[in-house]
């Protein structure tokens, strides 16, 4: 059966970070109605393993099949690794990652074949990125670094500041050393310091924001579906926000980055699916 | 029914944090055996509900209990602040945690009765140790400052680093401005960062590390109890780890902190207990 075309896409992340994702979601398909789950409870995946990620993203899909979205966006580097190709064909309806967009991107873009790509532990141990970095074109050489201090300095709200940037100096130099000309911002929450990391790196330097990457991969997708919104139907609360632990400070966190004053966010028992 | 007294201790911690607290046992009860258990699936505690650490605690004590062990040491700062009172009476043996004997000594020790409190965002958030440093003084002012870059910092390793120096300073200006002469370092992972945070303070202020203290009040009580280990029937292995997560990293930071080499570290399922 084909999903409704006015049903809502569902975005998921271990937390706060897929906001940057369901932001440009916001941005770029003002029509689509968005049902956002943060996995707050079990924050952060960048530290799992595998087989925790993949159960975690089963569980959390079954809750947002009972929400009845057409479409899913994992919108967590993280669970992207892992899960992705383990639940793509699982459910019947399209599940987007946001490992692919940004490579793709990355792999046009790049003058010297030298890309990039920081994020969590889990992401960059996964070795994903360079994967299909390479399975698109094997001239490119892929230089991934785990950042594991920007999620805790972004949550800290530290985004323009002497430390973060000492910090990013530390992390990326690797990056100038080794003549990179395009930087893939592997983690959804590295978005929101991205003009620091622009500030370290310099103008010459492609920084790939795989959100955006995925907001227009995305709409491609539902275009191509025959699945895009009407833009009729819509409810008073056209986004909705589930967490699995403390409700309140994510919505206050979501109002700090969201382009919309985020009214309800309701925390709901994730073990049980 | 009066438990063996050669039976081991169990320890528990969300990570590796804990492990601080096993090294002071290991150091100051050295007959006694001890059953670890670090809930790395479900790290950190920091930022997580009451009412999850608590259904967390309960599940590691029930698995403990299955191991034999004769008296816990909640080695948790965050779960001694929440689940503490709630399951200190419920199993029928001695359940410790690490925020009485720290707020103990902080008490006896401060002379201008202006204690300050370092901890995760929870455990600041719960006032656990203001409220328990007034029941034993009520002219004590307690300061207490959430420092949530201390831990990822710690378990980057960069533990004598000018970045950890620089956030040292940022959260603990306000000790020195209000004048604080003790300051407790309320969370598992901060003794590890002992030295930074003395080289910022100076000699004149008292550092109170509850894992050491918790060592000591757990000696007494064992001995109040007619339960210290007679050192008789060692066991092979007399130190046993288990995590709920990526036993191999776990492994290798125990390594890199006990005085002792990690031979195994076992990974179960928590969710089941």
């Amino acid at each position: 059966m084909k999903p409704d075309r006015d049903a809502p896409v569902g975005v998921f992340d271990s937390g706060v970070g897929g906001l940057t994702v369901a932001r440009e979601i916001m941005r770029n398909l003002p029509s689509e109605k968005i049902v956002y789950f943060g996995d707050t409870a079990r924050v952060p995946y960048g530290n799992k393993s595998r087989e925790n990620i993949i159960r975690y993203s089963r569980q959390i899909i079954h809750f947002l099949l009972e929400q009845q979205v057409k479409a899913i966006v994992i919108a967590c580097n993280t669970a992207s690794a892992f899960a992705l190709d383990e639940v793509r064909d699982e459910f019947g309806i399209p599940i987007l990652g946001v490992i692919e967009p940004g490579a793709r991107v990355a792999a046009q873009e790049t003058k010297n074949k030298k890309v990039g790509v920081i994020g969590t532990e889990g992401t960059i141990g996964s070795g994903i990125h360079a994967a299909f970095l390479r399975s698109l074109d094997p001239e490119i050489t892929v230089i991934g670094k785990a950042c594991p201090l920007f999620v805790p300095l972004v949550e800290e709200g530290w985004l323009h500041d002497p430390v973060t940037m000492e910090v990013v100096a530390r992390y990326l130099q690797e990056f100038k050393d080794r003549d990179a000309d395009t930087l893939i911002l592997g983690c959804t929450h590295y978005p929101l310091i991205r003009s620091t990391i622009r500030e370290f790196m310099g103008e010459g330097v492609r920084l790939v924001n795989p959100a955006y990457e995925t907001a227009l991969e995305l709409k491609e997708m539902l275009k191509r579906q025959d699945l895009l919104s009407t833009g009729s139907g819509q409810e008073e609360f056209p986004y909705r926000f589930y967490v699995s632990d403390l409700a309140d400070k994510f919505k206050a966190f979501a109002n700090s980055i969201l382009p919309y004053d985020v009214e309800m966010t309701r925390k709901i028992d994730i073990e049980k699916y």
